[in-house]
């Protein structure tokens, strides 16, 4: 991973700014004959739209993704695919006063500390804007997914808004393309529904609590020490936009246990071994256990809000700061999507090391 | 990242099994005319050494690292260092238990299932011992970071242990030192004391959360959008045995504040910015702002308990399986010294970036 | 380098097909704040540009470099530059032959057996248009040569076409861009003029050895032991369609000298070494000198020409197959910038990476 | 590629000096469960460990290597493999005068200039001495090899000793083992021997020309565009001490060719397609074509001579140095072994990346 590049063999490198004419990404290494309709990408690009409903950005982007390079008589060729999006909805605004200062919260003053320039307009290259162009690239992962590991599936949803959690007991899995936040818990779903509100009327923000589940994916893959499977996946969430924690399985909590509690135990089922819990998120020792691979991250409020903060300007005078934009009142739904594409990269980069290394029956077998 | 090789341009490979004749670590593209003395990093070692208290594991390694290349007249020359480690306490033991048997929790299957072969003795590759390899690394980490930013500190203690948590109230970087726990807070090192008696008497083991913060780096470090520096730490942190979560400044919590109480506020101070709290644990975007970089990370119970839990063989037969070997109630303690090791690292490779990319005065400078 | 990306620091991924909607390079790792104009990167693309003499193919297209990011008020701002060329000029025309059967000497084989589909309409990922996005990403990296080293020059010339030979006596670097083959040997040019002439008029092809020089680079450049200058030199050039062969100095003739011959002696000039010859190309040990660095390659003739020649069909019946497109009777005359395009590319890398390593005033003094 | 690693899945990792205690190689990315002796690796070793004639250098090391981690019951399992070889013949000398001065075409002054010190001892980290870490990481690369790829076949021969060239009339596979000089025709073994004699008396030395052939490996191999497998070959062939020139195939006298007699034409075989010529060198568009694939490099006269040259102080004063320690009068010789593990170790890598990228079957079938 270096710079705007991650993964090994499925390579992604996104591109661009908030403002600029267009963003997008290279993937680099798709596995070729894969059948690729800009359709499919379509519908993950969709999922992650701004002002689809009150609860997220009036910023309103058809975000069409064109598919430039790498595709041929609707299949992958094995090159290099390019996927633009182009920036239709940059409103012609004063950017004059984010120019000068820094929003508290923002990428704004370390992006000026560390290259001595930004571009300011909507966050430049910081913006989540960017995110769009991971679900493209996360769009391709998952159709190349469909054809390598048929039945695997790939789900992120939203446990927690602000202070507020799900309650598992009433986990639904149809539930989460329901209401506007992703949520598998339609009674949470109400409450979150009039709590979001008033954070927005308030011009203010809320944090939330995503995960994303792997289902029907083979143990081996993650390639330890440093390539560990876990690993990857927490670099990869933690380099989503305002997210400052990410937790495989039991997550943080795992200090709580004692040893008898953790180790989730191991019997023989007809397809395999199985494990009377899942504890470790489907990854022991880095590699996935064939059990479903669980990744928790918490994104933080948005720092662009309409209550006033104090902050300082380039020249380094005091000031106050309120962010009028449009924006989320809860980034946290958008980065549902997101997540699940990083998940869908990282798994599909792995699927292709594993077979790289190993063979394509790979590893060894048990009983 | 790829496989056993982590860092852009300080680059570190380990490699070596529990109970092979040794283990070590190559690092590449350390910085020419560094002052490094064997004793500056047998002293990191000796923090990490096992057999220091009735806390860890009674395994007694010296644990002495050869200096093989890369040093000539006491000073880096720029070319590979290698760092060796010899094994000196395999004891000869019956491995015939542990080379059937999958012990819960461990890596032990999934090495299996992804190689169809493992060195089961000790835990083989997937031994914690694999973290002596780091500590090294870290060692030429330090002694460069100290001759390219005196003064700059890196620390790393435990916040709590099970499921009890230190005061921050009585927070004294003093005691770190003085207690076998790595803790601030002498009150809690008491407790602790007991607590994990008792874990040990009854076979059990418990897990603990690691804080380490980086004090005194410049603001700039970190490359957007796939290299942030809070996603390389998470990688990095994730990375290391057992571990479950990581968090950077509010971490998972995060999500229960609202927008204003998270925007760390900015002022001018005499020496350039100053912020009026560190919820983002000093990096925006990415980037570090000059503030502490705070990470902290959760160490999940050894598996290693001798308690008996069901598991299979590689028959696939049901069996029970206890672990006798010798082991830590508490895994986290020897964490301390490795996650230090693992900022050094990753903090020294995006000093190297960043001067790489911009140059030594890099940056916008304020007011 | 890994796939369609080359560079550690400054990285370049190409993408896009000879009749795809468009093609282009990312440049991920740009210093930031340098001066940037589209018209400095359109200069370097005329250089390549076809159709602009009866020597090179009639294609005709503008090959517009469109900047859609990681430029802000016409500086670079270290964020990734994604440059844009779009494809004007793909015919329409009848691809049911080329796409049935093999060309000999081409990659229509090859990437059909590696990929089990190829894009074939104008040999597609695999044509030579794909330079036109190294020549663009050279541009950026030229420009970021002239501010960080001033006065230093890049400089590529045909020495060679066909079996004839430039007399380097004649050397004259102002007739470089005076004649259609951008070579320093006016005498040369005329007689190549006509040889030319008749391989073009006979349907066939020649093929030619190209020579880059870089002057008013530091000593310094490179990393050995695996990126060393002349060994990414290598890869860079042999990375060109049609290279076969990469010389640096003395090149192949090297195994005729006896050791007197061919160490180039060492005296102490005004600003620091000088050396009696250049022998070595300007880099020992993998490191420049700060000598000019010489790097020739040969480039083969274009194999698309109008002679029969047996091939197969995809169903592999014998049959033949004459190109009859617009092709370049000798492909070496375009390769001149794109090798120059290579050559800025891997020096600034080095530029960057060194100062990463071992800082701004990096290395020892002599005297 | 980076510094002291290359490749992307068999990853080679070398470290050390020809005077510290040991050097050696980390092998990483290699598939588990290939049978691996020392044995097989020592014989590699054995091919190009000095002292074995007249021809090379005096120095007598066993080189013996240690597998210190990654074989576990002599089966590769997957994770590193750390090769390690004693320096066990360092003379004790003065190297007063080494320290002071730089030897001409050596590395000594470049080494100096970047990293402002060198460990002066028998050349340090710029000996050729390194090679025997590629030799031993090539021994892994041949054993896996064997077992993937039954029947491959890698061998390296000298085809030019000084100005004296092979008659090809006159190949002799059988002979290449049966001369000091691994050339495969006797009689320019025989010619070769009085010359050699009369440049080791005169103190001089000669270069050479050396040829490796891979056959017997599958079509397919090469990820362009820049992973092409004559770039790739063009790297590690270039990377090794004292090389400046390196060809595929035709190399630099393809550039005398025209079209039509470089195109290898193709027609159809019983096991698929077949060329009526070999001028690719076995590559084509970066792709194996099923042929043999053809490297060449010439390799310099060693700059280490008895004849004086002049050359200045680190203090910049002139003076002039003649190198008496024990040196081969044509370190060609040596080389070819050195190509033989490149060669194995870059197609070795490129197999799994193929499988990894494509799958076990890779690619299209024809007819």
């Amino acid at each position: 991973m270096s710079f705007n590049t991650f993964g090994h063999l499925f390579r992604v490198t996104t591109w661009g700014e908030s403002h600029g004419p267009a963003l997008g990404a290279t993937v680099d290494g798709c596995p070729p004959r894969i059948p690729l309709e800009p359709d499919a990408i379509q519908h993950c690009m969709d999922r992650r739209r701004p002002g689809q409903s009150r609860y997220t950005t009036q910023r309103r982007e058809p975000d069409r993704v064109e598919i430039l390079s790498g595709v041929f008589d609707g299949m992958t060729t094995g090159t290099p695919i390019q996927l633009l999006i182009k920036n239709t909805d940059q409103r012609s605004k004063d950017y004059s006063e984010i120019a000068e200062k820094f929003r508290p919260g923002h990428a704004d003053i370390t992006y000026w500390q560390k290259y001595g320039i930004r571009d300011y307009r909507g966050g430049g290259r910081s913006s989540a804007r960017e995110t769009a162009a991971r679900v493209a690239a996360g769009g391709v992962a998952r159709e190349v997914i469909r054809s390598l590991v048929p039945g695997a599936r790939i789900q992120g949803y939203m446990v927690q808004m602000g202070p507020h959690r799900i309650d598992r007991e009433r986990f639904d899995w149809d539930e989460i393309e329901r209401n506007p936040f992703w949520t598998p818990d339609a009674a949470a779903a109400d409450r979150w529904a009039g709590y979001l509100d008033g954070i927005r009327k308030a011009g203010s923000s809320t944090g939330a609590v995503i995960e994303v589940v792997a289902s029907g994916f083979p143990a081996g893959l993650g390639a330890p020490i440093y390539a560990k499977l876990d690993a990857e996946l927490a670099l990869a969430m933690m380099s989503i936009n305002a997210v400052k924690g990410v937790e495989i399985g039991e997550g943080m909590a795992a200090s709580d246990l004692v040893g008898e509690e953790n180790a989730d135990e191991i019997s023989m089922g007809p397809d395999g071994p199985e494990f009377s819990s899942n504890h470790a998120g489907g990854i022991l020792g880095g590699i996935s256990t064939g059990q479903d691979i669980v990744v928790r991250f918490a994104v933080k409020p948005t720092s662009s809000i309409l209550k006033p903060r104090r902050t300082i300007t380039k020249s380094g005078n005091a000031t106050q700061i309120v962010t009028k934009g449009r924006h989320d009142p809860c980034v946290g739904i958008r980065a549902v999507p997101v997540g699940e594409a990083m998940m869908a990269c990282v798994i599909l980069d792995h699927l292709l090391l594993c077979r790289g290394q190993i063979g394509e029956n790979c590893g060894g077998r048990i009983g």
